[in-house]
């Protein structure tokens, strides 16, 4: 089955709005084994929609169109579909009923209205997100799948009811997992897995995201089981070869996995953070139950800061200067005995653009980590812009406590 | 003018990047006056890149192609266009030239060639930020546009080469500024200036942002002048409403104007943070040279640590808890105490999704701000996702802050 995703909006003609349903629709299709074509965007305009959604019909077997289902006059999608088709539209009394029971009192509009008409033979797509329901006609051995256009409502209601609708109608089960690596390059990872690479069930496809690697295993097969076996056996392949740089899988990432190991050790952790300032703990912080633990942690900016809250002393200040791994351990074991926490994490370093030197230039980071008794420390050169080189510093900074926290299971 | 964009790379039809190229264009162009009909991706296919790229040759007066430039078979938007015009292509040796400069010594492949085949006629955008040129073609009273698609590449080149070419197409000048609000919704904001935003020129065009608002005033006219003038006139009409809620203009964001009212005034701030967990800090040193401002801070998540870092007094946690004014402004007035900092801000509150009750539910923040024996406390009920009222929070803390900054111009 090939298939062809369609933005109606003129606000994304604009570039007001990514188009982001585009990257989440093909994504979704791929996971099912069917393979996006095109992807277009047009306007609110009655002669173009109906140019651009008649030519995707015509060449597409499955076309799934996002926005233009709202109560507006612009709101012209389900119109120009249901033309191109000849299907008459009925009024849905349940529809409307659902549309009244999700605005819970807040007054219908006569607009609205209009929301509830559906074409004959359609199938509805409830939405419990917003008053637009989504509607599947199935004609002609065509299948064309209309989505209300904000991420919030396109998103679960194609999980919980297009995706569903779509497997059933293959005869084979896509199953992927993704597995998440930190400290490896893309060019490297696809050295090291070039020829599971070749494989062609199940695939294995690398992506490279901010500080961060992912592989995919896509498995094609009759049962569930079997997707299951294939993914397990190519996993455990990968594993074999760069399991050190793998720290998670699907969805969790790199601080909800440290945060998640933390929990289940009982242990709790502290930053002291200089070029960081503060987001390595709030990084922390971004997991619910993270009172748990993290209960605090000191931003050192200045050396007079590092001095006062930590104890770092003046003399290593002086002689090795604030980024050196001499201050790091000195961050990493004063913020640990500060605090109490089992966990000790100094961080300081160059994050730019400014304050380089030839000995010390911007990206040079230091992370201490201090846990019972013993401190390690990392140096780091890193790339990018301020901000890129303060995010890559918590991350590095996470994966290093990571690998104590699972020495300690 | 109207405009067509094409995206051409099958990793976009996977879903395995973002088509951000679609956005920076569709707004470029909106900014220059040149409508955007349609988007489109198609992958490295030759028969149906054939086909998209004829059809929005023949439809739209501009194209502009992203993607496939580079030096692989797979790489066809040239060859594609060249086909369509029934162009030659010759070989530049300036071109190549400029590859080889770019690489510094790193060796060209011998593909790396198969780039420097120019099609006759066309305009070469030279590329400084990687090996493919982009190319301009006039022909048939049609223009197409070819850049190269990382936008590392694309978006420097765009700004430097195709808009002063595009610009110099047009009899009239479209100038814009965007003016950025923060504590009002785009709703109110709507009303507020629902008349002026009937205005045909200069437009009035809002667009809600994360936590803030923006309102972009678009002019057209014979003269960077006349420009100006009409564009001026506008914000003044704005400025009377809506005043007290404009914070900046264009790219500044909130933090880096905070940041550089504190250093015209030669002050320093510190943050004591709870929920948000030293992103109030992180955020401020995301300012390059934020060293001048900023000197250390704390987080204090939980108690112990308000009482020990801070001096919040038990007795204040206990009768009227941590997410309370009372706390919050004690934060605040402990943190200016213990750094010596001009400006001491304490932020306390639910971020959620746990914790919430009855009378303090989720969402609830408290914000402190003390300066020169004063402290200012708010209260704020923030909506949305834990790491969504985080950011409200630090949003709302630094609003405050500049506030207070600006009676001290």
């Amino acid at each position: 089955m090939n298939a062809e995703i369609i933005a109606v909006g003129t606000e994304l003609l604009l570039g007001d709005i990514l188009n982001t349903n585009a990257q989440f629709l093909s994504r979704e299709l791929s996971g099912l084994g069917i393979d996006v074509y095109y992807q277009q965007v047009v306007g609110d305009n009655p002669a173009r929609m109906k140019q651009v959604i008649g030519e995707a019909i015509s060449r597409s077997d499955l076309v799934i169109l996002s926005g233009g289902l709202g109560p507006t006059d612009d709101d012209l999608t389900k119109e120009t579909v249901t033309d191109y088709f000849g299907l008459p539209l009925y009024f849905d009394e349940s529809v409307m009923e659902e549309m009244t029971a999700y605005l819970k009192g807040r007054k219908l509009s006569v607009s609205n209205r209009k929301q509830a008409y559906i074409p004959e033979g359609a199938i509805v797509i409830h939405n419990n997100y917003g008053t637009a329901p989504g509607i599947i006609i199935e004609k002609d051995e065509k299948i064309v799948v209309m989505l209300p256009g904000p991420p919030r409502e396109l998103e679960p209601l194609f999980c919980e009811q297009v995706r569903p609708y779509l497997r059933a109608k293959s005869d084979f089960v896509m199953k992927s997992k993704v597995l998440r690596l930190f400290g490896i390059g893309e060019s490297t990872l696809g050295e090291e897995v070039r020829d599971l690479m070749e494989s062609a069930n199940p695939t294995l496809a690398p992506y490279a995201k901010d500080n961060e690697v992912t592989l995919r295993i896509t498995a094609k097969a009759e049962s569930e089981e079997e997707a299951d076996h294939l993914i397990c056996d190519m996993k455990e392949k990968v594993t074999a070869r760069v399991g050190a740089h793998i720290y998670g899988e699907d969805e969790e990432e790199l601080y909800a996995v440290v945060c998640r190991m933390l929990k289940e050790r009982g242990m709790t952790i502290a930053a002291a953070e200089s070029c960081t300032a503060g987001l390595f703990s709030a990084t922390i912080a971004n997991w619910p139950g993270a009172s748990e633990i993290l209960h605090e942690g000191v931003v050192t900016y200045a050396n007079r800061a590092k001095e006062k809250y930590l104890g770092v002393s003046s003399q290593t200040l002086q002689s090795v200067g604030a980024v050196s791994p001499e201050t790091a351990q000195e961050m990493a074991e004063g913020i640990r005995k500060a605090s109490g926490a089992d966990i000790g994490v100094g961080i300081t370093g160059i994050a730019g653009p400014g304050g380089g030197t030839p000995e010390k230039p911007v990206g040079l980071v230091y992370i201490g980590v201090a846990h019972e008794g013993r401190t390690e420390v990392l140096e780091r050169n890193l790339h990018g812009t301020r901000k890129k080189v303060r995010e890559a510093s918590v991350m590095n900074a996470l994966f290093a406590v990571r690998k104590i926290l699972e020495k300690r299971s």
